[in-house]
Order: structure tokens, then sequence, then C-alpha cells
């Protein structure tokens, strides 16, 4: 039996096409509606993952997730950085059977940030007016199955190869340096983590310090006197509360330095109030323009 | 002359509630099309103020404007948190004159980000469906002036004062502690600050660290070592390269400690790449549910 990956989405949306980047296609993929449903069949689940989008370049953390990590009995088992592409898609051939140029459109279907990443598409074409809907993929999905051909969306290279459209421009968003990193989660019911000779891994863990100065700068302390490099560091208050921050950090190490970075978040432990390891993985590579 | 204040969007939206909230009604509200529209008028303007969003409690960190802040001649001179609270607005009769119930309601139009905060709402009247929009104040202002009354919109309570809506139920977020974090900026060309005696202050700053362990360490210790407190820190790759990260840190202090903030910051200059301070403000105080 293939083992089951659940993305948030449908067929075409980024997190599907992050979840076939990282694992190839020899796995079933499953479209949820919610990251929350995601967490749920993970927690339970035996042989599945699941791939969450935790950070974008250009809007930031997807704070829903971290706070999803922190309450759930989940582990992360990999990173993916998926390059996010906006193509403009349209139908194969109009009612009339005649390919459709950017003359004849007059509505663009896509979920408001791909919209707002796309701003100098608009100004250039100001014929054509942007139509909020609630995903790229399922924008694409509608135009397909909409009577009128004189409407476009802007969505993903594969959603316009599952939904049978055709691509008239390519890349229209404004700042071409805009990826989503995904982590991947499984059960945390797993065996002690066996880590690859002679590679880069990271360890992400996440905490709650009192409101004190100092306490954060005792943290870094241990991993900068480690020479170990923090690749990300993020606080928050905790909701509700305005005396408590949570913290989410990661830190790149070698596997060589795998049981030395265990034995520093262990002493982490008495500087916190409450910590929790998310997993060691594999790091992976931001891709560049 | 009345001083004009920018935010994005039109009257109604979360912008535009917060800056009356923070400046009062005696002056022009005008709202503009992005984020960057409200920059360049900051810029450029004498005696004009803009108030944008840089964080949401359950969205995260707006790193759009993060970037603007760091790329524009402006000043923070304040902040500002917003509770976002979510109603259901309707038409205050039907074409028949009749009061519109929940029963009647099948689509409700609104930002998919306030959609997606009201999961319960939908789960518990399956008969209503959301419907993408660009703006919440936007799907208010829509559904005064469209035909049909069978429709709602998710916006706050001043977009149904200001398009003549009725709500038929408050509050439907699923998370009350919902807010937002607005800053306000001004032009830079601006006189040394003057703080008020015995009052809580905050001062952004922004840098860029080479990827190297211990340099972080080191900025956080010139004020923890100070007994300064740290009420946000956040990392991010900086666009187009891996080895570079932008850091954007709050410290708060107490006014008689203004000289040695300064002067820390200063300190700061020979352990960064570059370094930006984006003001010293007054210290807001997080909404409570």
């Amino acid at each position: 039996m293939k083992r089951t990956i659940f993305f948030q989405g449908i067929p075409g949306a980024f997190s599907h096409i992050a979840a076939i980047g990282y694992f190839g296609r020899n796995y079933t993929f499953t479209g949820l509606a919610t990251f929350h449903d995601i967490f749920k069949e993970v927690e339970n689940g035996r042989m599945v993952y699941g791939v969450i989008p935790v950070e974008n370049s250009l809007a930031g953390s997807v704070v829903e997730n971290y706070d999803l990590l922190y309450s759930h009995n989940v582990s992360v088992t990999g990173e993916y950085y998926q390059p996010i592409r906006h193509n403009l898609l349209v139908k194969k051939t109009s009612q009339k059977g005649e390919s459709i140029t950017l003359d004849d459109i007059h509505k663009v279907y896509s979920h408001p940030k791909a919209l707002e990443q796309c701003v100098q598409f608009f100004r250039k074409y100001p014929h054509i007016s942007p139509q909020a809907y609630n995903d790229t993929a399922e924008a694409a999905r509608y135009i397909s199955s909409a009577y009128e051909s004189n409407i476009a969306a802007i969505a993903s290279r594969e959603a316009a190869e599952l939904y049978g459209l055709e691509i008239i421009k390519e890349a229209i968003q404004d700042n071409p340096n805009n990826w989503t990193r995904f982590l991947i989660i499984s059960s945390s019911h797993r065996d002690q983590d066996i880590l690859a000779h002679d590679t880069m891994y990271k360890c992400s863990f996440m905490f709650t310090l009192p409101h004190k100065p100092g306490s954060l700068h005792s943290i870094i302390g241990l991993f900068a006197n480690a020479h170990l490099n923090l690749s990300k560091i993020e606080s928050r208050p905790i909701h509700g509360t305005t005396f408590e921050y949570v913290f989410s950090i990661d830190v790149e190490f070698h596997s060589h330095d795998y049981l030395l970075v265990r034995e520093l978040i262990h002493s982490c432990e008495e500087l916190t109030n409450e910590i929790k390891v998310l997993g060691y993985y594999r790091k992976a590579h931001i891709p560049r323009e």
C-alpha cells in the first residue's frame, strides 16, 4: 500500500507541488480543507506524512502552523523550499474555437495574495480587473469549468496541466524571489533519529520565556559559544497574555554535532518555561533566482 | 488646514479604524490602494502620517511593510494595537421591506483571511457558503449596493455604520485574541526626539548580519547586560541571497534610559553590515480579551 501524503488545498495548489517536489510521485497525495485537518491525520496515522507551509519570502511566517506544531504530537522530518511562480492561465480555445489572447481577457481570478504579488501586470493591462478567489488552484479549476472564455486565473504550471488550461503569460509576479518554505511532519511515535554522515542538518525548537531581560541572551549564548548558526529566530506574544513570549528557533549543525545539539537543547530546559523540540531534519537550500 | 492620515484600503477597513483609534477624528483620513503608496506620500509630504499594519496575532508579521520601512526615508512615531472583531453584516431590509435573518442568507463575502478566521461559524451554518472578496470593507460596500438581500459580509462595526448595514451576528471569529499591531509613520525630516518623562518607550531597528555564528549573540548581549527587554525579534533571509539575514528588533525602555539606548544602538554599528533605526516611540498595550 502506498503511503499517503496530506496537503492543504486541491490538486495543483502550491502545497501539492511542494509535496511532489519533496517525495516524488510514487505516493498517494490527498488534499484536505484545513491545516488542522492535516495535523489530526498525521497525529493519529501511521506511515502518513503532512506537508505544511511555514514561511514565505514575501509574506512572512505562517503563525497558525507554528501554533499547530507547538500543540500537536507530531515531528518535523524534513524541509522543502518551493519557488512560487504565478502564471496567467486561460482556456485552450474560446467558444468559437479560437485561441485566447491578452486583449480578450477582462477578469483574472486568484487568491488576493497572488493578485497583490502581480501589481505590475495589472498596471500594464488596465483593461483587466483582478477578482479575488479562495485559492489559486481553485481559481484555475473554476475558469476551466466556466462558460465564458474571456476570463483567466493566476496559478501554477501544474494547475494549468491538471485543469487543461493554457499558460499565455509566464511568471507574472513582481518579485522573482518568491518562495515558500514547507515542513514535512509525521507522527512523533518514531525511533531515535539516525543522521546521515557528513551532512548539514537543522533542529527546530520552540519555547516560552518569562518576559525578563537576559533569558533569551543566555539561550542564544549556548549556541554561539558552540559556534552553531541560528538560521531562524522569531518571537511572538502568547495569545491572551502580555507577559509571556513564544520563541521559534532553527539551529543549523553538521551531523557530527548531533549529540552536542541535543545536549545544548537539554540545557535550555532550565532557562525556559516550556520547550518543545519539533524535530531534527536534513537542511534544504533556498532557491536562488 | 487639517493634517492628513493615510491608510491602505477604503473607509471602514481595519487600517482606517486603527488610524481613528490612534489619532482621534479631527484629521483628514485618506485611503490609498497600496502600502507603497502610503510610503511615497509620507516620504514626500510634510505634516502627514501613515498608519501601516506590521503584525497580526494570528497571521504573523507583514513582511512587506518591514521591507518598505527598511528602504524608505520615514520614521516610526507611534504604535497602536487594534482588536479585530468580525461581524456578520446584512442589509437593513430585504426588497420586500422585511428584516433579514440568518436563514435567508446563502452567501457571505469577505477577505479570505477573515473567512478562514470564522470556520466555526460556517460549520454551524452549512447552508451558508463563504465567498472571497478583496477586502472586508469592500465586501460590506458591495453587499450594500447589490440587488440581492440574501447575501452578507464579514466586516467591522464601522463598515456596517458607513455602508448603512445591520450587524445580525457579532464577533463571529473563532479566536477572540485577534489583534493587529499598527505603526504610525511620518517623514523622517524631524527634530530630535523629545521623550515624555517617566514613560515606557520602544525603539525599533533593523539590521543585516553576515551568516556567522555569534554576531547576533553579541548584539542581544548589549541589551541583556543593560537589563533591557526585547519585545520582538525576527530574522529573515534577504531576498536573493542565502548568506545574509535581515533582523528586526524592538527594545523596550523607560524614558530615563533614552540616551543609553541610543548609545547601545550606536555600538551595534560595528557588529552589523548595515543598521537602520526606525524610530523611538511610546509603547502601547496589547488588548486583552
